[in-house]
């Protein structure tokens, strides 16, 4: 027995409503996709709760899902999400919090959340106060785009378990409270830290040039979303396979770097409507050379049905068929592809809807229903049923002949 | 409200994958089987998840869920099923092992895990050890085929979680070693049984006739695999119901005894391609007389595959298809029968995989579906929907009107 590859395709919020200005269709039913229906024709459909009926997933909370984990037992706030995002490697015990530069007055009143946007020097900020040493914990603050940033607190007897010092709009800044008594360590450090940042920032030559050019000065640090990656098993380890993924937004990349994915940068691969979608396919098609698992996210989908612009979805789900055109024509049968979505987005919503996405499976040892076409109610009368998002890597490693058996 | 009888009959392994050199077909999808696509034709049909979606069931632990136990929660090592199928039954507290006749050195160096395949006499070396009193625990050993044996230790304070004295290749025989502090006084009778009954068979007249012979001796005993059964509820207290059933092959017909079923020897039921399929439905046909739950298992289809013999499993879905003719033509119309599968044993792997189970069900309160085969594909869009292994039995109760109400 071979164990074969598999390459899981996930187009971010494809999934849709019918819309009644489109003759009540959806844009994966409007859309010529020969690609996609390539995949439902040759294998098994059906539609996935990613996370569980009724439930609208967040993308993280999805992509946790999607790769087995059980979201409500590992999820622990988007601190871990925006670290791994950011490029900072969690140790076992880290404890992560989501952050803003901001602007503080005398009185640590926050006047701006976001220290005017400020666009340019916040890596040199965070180089002035990362690494601070607070008794036995060591601080790893990294910037982001703009106004954000990552804090890592690195040391023995941490808990996430805090509150925000982030008062979440201009006002006093917050004191972190722990919410558990084992939490009360990290909530101190967590405040020594924003105390001693503010007067290493206030001073910042950084700052004293954005005053002198009348900008907001971002003279402190508010975190917010503490979280741990406890009890997150690398996946590696937890499937036996090396994993590589090709993504181009910051979140989902996070994602797949916190459960120990490769994640190689991909030029061209934006997480927008202009992502190079040749690129991915190359990028992916490349992994799967020395990679048993290759993941990719296509985001597009999702940005376009925020805009609420249904002609957009429908050349984003045309421009994802190109994709997995090229990829098809080069992939051998044995390997087991998965093309499905994270969460449903409606145009008509511009918002993540609870309804579950469709799903398509080809390759492998896949058996080969009656479904000719990957949409939300073609993919429903398929022979896998009504799946969960947790159980798709199970199904996925049962019909790569990588799963154990249970029993004799 | 009379409640009804059941039948449920578990073809072994006897669903498949498309095969790609007979036309992307399964084994089911080829043979003719009018009995089968009855049941499917007058009843509603589905798949199922044996144990959970990407689990590939072993034969043991599936049908342990298909009996309506949690296989997680019960099944702790083959001992107790192999001591069952042995004919020992075994009582609340006891711990089972299989074991090894084996041949060991006077330093107690295993030379052959199999005492030289010993053929005969091991029911007279067993009954010369059996009964030993170590403390207040006796053990008890009975010879199964061939080099086998099954130990069961009974007494107060066992417990099963302890490692295995059989080395499990050439070498010194190991002590055994608790695993939890629980199993410390286990492991102790264990080595202890295990150094006395080497004294007994090293005398014994078996074995000095076989030295005599230039045969291995079979001189000492080697457990392995130890469980209990814990948990395991008598099935016809769970349902109240009288159970029995008729099957051929040891480890099923072992799962069956344990769970308290009634399994009477059936003269040629074999377990095998040879099987009696005449004289199981025969066997059935009279259980349901006097039980109220009648369970057949046959084993050939699962046999077919791990051939990989694509067009002897056709046959044997038709021999089945003919017993289950003989069945249905003489069973009254208000007995719920259940058709399935244990697991999928693809030809094309040879090997147990996790790919879901055809069910259909037809009699007592059944509803009709527009399914008319019995198949992994037809069945699959049935009105069953996609169901799990531990749902069978409560759902076969509600058929057959025996399921109590929850609330008023």
């Amino acid at each position: 027995m071979t164990s074969k590859k598999i390459l899981l395709v996930v187009c971010d919020g494809l999934s849709d409503r019918p819309v009644k200005e489109f003759d009540r269709k959806t844009p994966l039913q409007v859309a010529k996709k020969p690609a996609m229906d390539a995949i439902a024709r040759h294998g098994i459909s059906g539609v996935m709760d990613v996370i569980g009926p009724g439930i609208v997933p967040g993308s993280d909370t999805a992509h946790l899902a999607l790769f087995g984990y059980d979201p409500y037992k590992t999820y622990t706030g988007r601190g871990p999400i925006e670290a791994a995002g950011a490029g900072l490697i969690m140790e076992r015990g880290d404890v992560a919090f989501r952050c803003n530069f901001a602007t503080v007055d005398g009185s640590f009143n926050v006047t701006d959340r976001r220290a005017g946007r400020i666009k340019f020097g916040t890596d040199e900020l965070a180089s002035a106060v990362s690494g601070m040493a607070i008794g036995d914990v060591t601080a790893i603050l990294k910037e982001g785009t703009e106004h954000r940033a990552v804090l890592v607190l690195r040391g023995p007897g941490l808990d996430h378990r805090v509150t925000d010092v982030d008062p979440h709009r201009e006002g006093p800044l917050l004191e972190s409270r722990p919410l558990v008594p084992e939490a009360k360590k990290t909530a101190e450090v967590l405040n020594e830290f924003v105390r001693r940042a503010r007067d290493v920032l206030d001073q910042h030559p950084v700052n004293r040039n954005r005053l002198r050019d009348g900008l907001l000065p971002a003279n402190a640090i508010l975190p917010r979303g503490g979280g741990s990656t406890k009890g997150l098993e690398r996946i590696c380890e937890r499937y036996r396979m090396r994993c590589g993924a090709v993504v181009g937004v910051t979140l989902v990349k996070g994602m797949c770097r916190l459960v120990g994915m490769d994640v190689p940068e991909v030029q061209g691969a934006t997480g927008g409507l202009d992502t190079d979608y040749r690129a991915k396919a190359e990028a992916a098609l490349n992994l799967l050379k020395t990679h048993d698992f290759v993941f990719i996210n296509v985001k597009a989908g999702d940005v376009a049905s925020h805009d609420g612009d249904f002609r957009t979805k429908v050349r984003v789900v045309e421009n994802i068929d190109m994709m997995m055109g090229m990829i098809l024509k080069e992939v051998h049968e044995d390997v087991v592809v998965a093309l499905t979505c994270d969460h449903s987005t409606p145009v008509s919503l511009k918002e993540h809807s609870a309804d579950p996405v469709p799903i398509a499976i080809s390759g492998g040892g896949s058996r080969v229903d009656g479904v000719k076409e990957f949409d939300e109610i073609s993919s429903a009368a398929g022979a896998l049923g009504r799946i969960r998002g947790m159980e798709l890597m199970p199904i996925l490693m049962g019909m790569a002949d990588r799963a154990e058996k249970f029993g004799a």
